[in-house]
């Protein structure tokens, strides 16, 4: 059975990615007394930007009515009247969005609202339910519809076929049934609900001034709403925030956790934390210990700006080498015109990326960045450098090899399509033009974060902290 | 319970209508071997824009998948794409829609898509079931979630809930719980599926062209797709189109009729049959009726643009006088400006329709319109005429006295707006400033209309074909 | 010497016009205290929109500074936020305009600013001058440089190189110099300016409310402003309308008058009066005049809407025959969607007209319409009727036959194009399928005219009413 | 006199900005065989976006005929219609621009076409001429409109009215009179023709590949469109591009050079090079400088990005200390949405840059930009800083303190709005808080430039390259 798909313009795919994508990012905001809660939300999800590109929204109580504004496109565009046309308001959520491939449909953006036999309520969710295929079958058998192929229709028919009564039972039942990943932020009634899955996955934070409470994916959007005061949501805990107050729950047991390292390594902003770490420090960490036994000693460190820009720095400080911002990156590429096709992917890259050729020419270059995927950038930057007179390249990346696919949230193409499946890194040299390739090894990428633990390293190892039951569907 | 609601920008909800509207109007397409269903529904759609301006929207198969678009607006702005990007399909459907006040939402517009255990459906309904909400506090009670407020949704709810076996069987049961009008469109697999209700409300024809099937509320839909040959589908009959041919089945059963009156008076188009009848020579009739026992006579007869020039032509010929289009219309009054707030209504019947002071000065004039809701734009009219120097200014109205709700699918305002319910025509000339004021009276209604114990007069008598339980909930 | 060309997409010149196309219509007004001006500008625009359907644009005096905002585009969509956005002003003209061929240039939009010795001045412009070539060679030679191919730019140009002592003395002397047609509103200082050319072969009017005074090319717009007092401009004569009062002045002697009879026929809105002339009256008169001494007599007579609704009316009545609207018009074909190519004309007129096949079938029709061009259109019209069951089909013209170009503001094709140079009307009946063909004969039309003397008839016969030195540049 | 004024709306001019801004940028390709020029002038000006991002335009040959498309916005929304429709063309010229204060109106948005008798002309022009209201006054005097307030229809004027026989010396003639600073590309016939000023304050570059000639403001646009091999047009050299080749002539002497050294400090992209100097090395070297005599030891240096960043590289190296990317810079701050008013430029600059809290925290700060205008975001940033938890924070700017206005080309504040004119180092330092305020000497900038004879730095010392004699009407 397939979902309805919208014939809506698409943005962006008809090429696959070529960097790793994540679904989501989600926000909430509750006040006791009647305040501009969309403009907060727009100011949250502005800078949760980075985490969703392709599709914006929000959802919040006014006048009594649940209300729901969201459509394709940038934060700035699709909420930008808020700023203009307030709305008060005590509780709000809000969402951005990346799509998988091929899927960025309307239906498909977030939040998402129903009434069912629990109330209005509205969703927005931030990760990937491994085990929505099962689930969505059983409902299917007994009698529901489907009108996207969202996660969150998944969870709202559950929330209203649960027999539990009321909406918090409810909502305990139906998190027991999912498996995965989910950081999600809930309306119902005049009550902000976040809760976050038992492996924490992905991050959440919660963080109160005076008596607003703000939930976020990142403390980027807490400290852009001058909220000082946060800690992390706990993996298996919900927190309710309403007239009465701020309430948490530990509604599943989390003995295991399962935080997903590439939030470090390359999704969070380099100015928040996640997961009680300082997205920046870790990334010069990871740089650093990628430098720690390069045989390689370079003249220049250049990162690829701006993945790739904080474990530069790492890299040039333990490498005792100099680093150079000697490629310019123009922020100018918008999606206001049409993208290249597949050809003109080279034409892209050169649109974006300039080489500084005073600071390259007759140069050793260390280049730096935080991933390889399938390495067409890759190449194409590699053949920039050259042109502008380096006398070496050597690429080095602040992760491991990527093997495995993502179940929890992440875009990783098919194994077939990730070029560490297929060459060695002595291969991969060869094939896209560069002296030498390295990647960060796995035990010095857990060494380098330290709790490792509590992190999930399964792109790279395959080793998935759960079993992943709908795998084959994917 | 209320239903979600979208806070997209509405096109025209500030100021409740001054006329009738009706909900909409739907179309279906199918064709054997790949054709251009999606420009064709666009043509069929543009012809039935009168049915329907807030929105439009067309669901159709290409490619083996299930495909919508969908949007608030007019059928060129929102389906003009199709005439430049051709879509091969073979079956397909659409709809354009009023909105109820207030509720122009984007989640209400159609057609609606859901995957559920019958499969892949899209429906396009064009009526207003007046049980919905009886079943649809029982579906809730059962778990099922709403992310709209429309029929549709309920319906596709009854479809997946149906324990019947196979979608047919499941359609058959669904159908045999609504009550109200429907006609619909539906795309089932690659089948286009239409039916009616038993007391058929709305009009719904089908008609072929080779192998070319296509049903439309209207017969100038069929004319713009240049099919000569089509008939009414009947009362309560069920309609298949797909690879194998046309077939026919009488699903329910349908020995009393119901047909909406106000498609003769108003709604449909003068070019069009509706109930097997021209709804042009109906027209005639009505304004010849009304001229019958006129003990005014007046110098010419002028029609209120558009809505009263066939009846005015019918009320001329009968009174022996001429007629004079002694108001003009400007039709670029678009929706592409903000309308007038209530206080500046009178601006905007200005702006639109213009008295030819020729014509009308020195003259007593018999001004003729379909029907009279509240008053005022009759209010403003009048004043106008006067202005351009008429020495009388007689209203007559081809329709009786509008005094009851509609269930079945036209937006009539509550009892206590409607002009009607509080004064007597005598008082109503006195508060518009006319001379008098004179109604069709019911009986002359039916005389005209021929057959009238197969049409519903209930608007004007109150005596409803079926009782309607969700009264109250309205 | 070409002009330089926009590369701006146009609107809608893939096509020839089918039917003559006007230039432009005009409007000023000014307000001795600070009033709304650019709102009223938009009321009078919006009803002069039939003059002028691709541009749209309004020049005012707010805060000291001269302001213009002007586009390609329906008046409601390029002035609709002036209807939002209240500015304060005492003085602005205002202009809509249709392009020539191919020309819909940015460049060319009007109302037209410039700054010179003569201070900082605007210009709206209905006409065209016949001179323009050669007063344009001179200029360049002289030195002058052309940013568009509007002669409102050729104004302003000789308006800046008059050696003469002022404003007015310059605009005196800049008007003596063109030969032409102009009906001119123009801002200098605080001042709204006025001038019709000698000959008056364009309308325009001036009336007054209170301390208000308005100037529009039809009485329509005045009467849209509620200006119920108001006269012609006369030819030759210039207007100054200041915080001193209005005033008037003779510039230039007007001996002959060459008013264009097309207004009466076709372009004027028919609630207008122009020349003092109720247009409506006119046509009525010109379709009675027509049916004089037909030697056809149909069953019915059935206007082409809306273009030969008045001439109809006249026809039926003088005919002793019933007048029947069989033909509808949708009235939402817009130009929101791209137009068809020519190969499918036809289906574009089938989206605008409609017959009424209870009406037409089994008649002999008298379709009327105001003039044949092409007679691209009347065939499908003819077509249409046939197929909705007319016995017979015969086409009356409420014109004469139009064989010459217009040098004073009309858009004509050239004289090959016109079906009359080509073909009789008996031979055009056998080309477009018609039973017959007639036209109104230009004895008769002046006769229904009237004040014949006093109107130009050159598109019909070839009698300039002036030389016209630049025919070969056109 | 003033001149016209649009009211279309504006991107950005509420408020002043809070950056220097440059006039434009400008760009000329010729090629001997039918070419892609549009579609090459859209890449080239892509890449030159950061000289100007509120108005872009392009003019080419196509078919013989000169044709413009410009328009308010982004290279990428106003041109990137020209990836898809491809136009060919053997030349064409572009241009990006910010306005001046207030002035972003649709006018004077370039390039400028005229049709005069010599020729047909198309002109991009870079810079500003200090005598414009003379000679402007002068034309106005003999005769000449002016329907903007750019130079450029200046120079058209000037073209036309000059008694010169043909375009080359008449362009001679016109230069000739011309003072202050341009840089210009234009199309006459199908020739490409540049020309600098004598003085050279603007950067100009020609480049080729294979017989293709391209002309632009930085070596960036030339790299973007792979020439490889390219030089300075020299101060008062004209350079013209045809069918027959590229000659090269000098029309003016030039013994005295006034590059401006803002290009270097600020305005040019760091991957090129302007003046023959690279941009990066020089703003290393300027960093150095800053960093040589500093009696603060910082713990780390701090870039605001992306102003200051190759300066702080330069500064931490010469200093000794770490470079952090302490600040990070959110890219997707568009003008999508409508600017905060002054009273939320906090909020509009803590959108944009934030502090990574773990670098900051219990550090003594050297943040590092170009230069101070006005001091407001300055003083927003000091502030972010200390919220972060640094110890001390230190302002090192690469640039003189900024004391007077430019006149040519540079948007400079009035010399009572900058904060140098008005406040001491040490007073500045109070004044946002910070713990001391630096700038660069002049003479250390003259070391760090190398050849400082050949640079302007009036900005800084008030000592003009040559008279400005409209100083006052400016």
């Amino acid at each position: 059975m397939t979902a309805p798909t919208s014939d809506h313009p698409t943005l962006d795919t008809s090429n696959p990615p070529l960097r790793l994508r994540h679904h989501c990012g989600v926000v909430g905001v509750h006040s006791p007394s009647e305040d501009r809660i969309p403009e907060k939300l727009f100011y949250a999800l502005f800078s949760l930007q980075h985490r969703g590109q392709e599709s914006a929204g929000i959802a919040y109580r006014n006048q009594g009515r649940l209300v729901v504004y969201k459509d394709l496109g940038m934060v700035s565009t699709v909420l930008g009247r808020y700023l203009r046309e307030k709305r008060s308001s005590t509780v709000g959520i809000g969402h951005v969005r990346y799509s998988t491939y091929g899927g960025n449909k309307i239906e498909n953006v977030q939040p998402v609202l129903a009434s069912c036999n629990k109330g209005d309520i509205a969703i927005a969710h931030n990760g990937n339910i491994s085990n929505a295929g099962t689930i969505k079958d059983a409902l299917v058998e007994e009698g529901s519809i489907f009108q996207s192929s969202s996660d969150t229709e998944l969870m709202l028919h559950l929330l209203a076929r649960s027999r539990a009564v009321g909406f918090f039972a409810a909502l305990r039942e139906t998190l027991a049934r999912l498996e995965g990943a989910y950081s999600l932020a809930m309306i119902h009634d005049n009550a902000l609900v976040a809760a976050r899955d038992p492996l924490g996955f992905r991050p959440l934070y919660i963080g109160r001034n005076g008596s607003v409470t703000v939930v976020a994916s990142e403390t980027c959007a807490l400290d852009m709403l001058r909220i000082g005061d946060y800690r992390a949501v706990a993996p298996g805990e919900m927190i309710i925030a309403d007239e009465s107050g701020v309430r948490s729950e530990q509604i599943l047991p989390s003995s295991q956790k399962a935080h997903c390292v590439f939030e470090l390594i390359y999704f969070a902003r380099p100015d928040s934390s996640v997961f009680g770490k300082s997205v920046y420090a870790m990334r010069k960490r990871m740089g650093a210990a990628l430098a720690e036994d390069d045989p390689v000693r370079g003249d220049i460190a250049v990162p690829v700006p701006d993945s790739g820009n904080t474990a530069a720095l790492g890299y040039a400080e333990a490498a005792g080498i100099r680093i150079e911002l000697g490629l310019t990156r123009n922020h100018y590429t918008g999606r206001s015109f049409i993208l290249p096709t597949t050809a003109e992917r080279e034409l892209a890259v050169r649109m974006k990326l300039h080489p500084v050729r005073s600071v390259i020419k007759g140069r050793s270059v260390i280049l730096v960045d935080d991933s390889l995927v399938r390495g067409t950038t890759a190449g194409i930057l590699v053949k920039l450098v050259r042109e502008a007179g380096a006398t070496e390249v050597h690429l080095r990346l602040s992760s491991p090899e990527l093997k495995w696919p993502c179940y929890f949230g992440i875009d990783i193409p098919t194994r077939g399509e990730l070029i560490s499946n297929t060459l060695s890194s002595k291969e991969i040299a060869d094939h896209i033009g560069a002296d030498s390739v390295r990647f960060l090894g796995v035990d010095r990428l857990r060494s380098a974060v330290g709790t490792a633990d509590d992190f999930c390293f399964a792109c790279f190892t395959g080793d998935y902290p759960i079993g992943v039951r709908d795998r084959d569907k994917e």
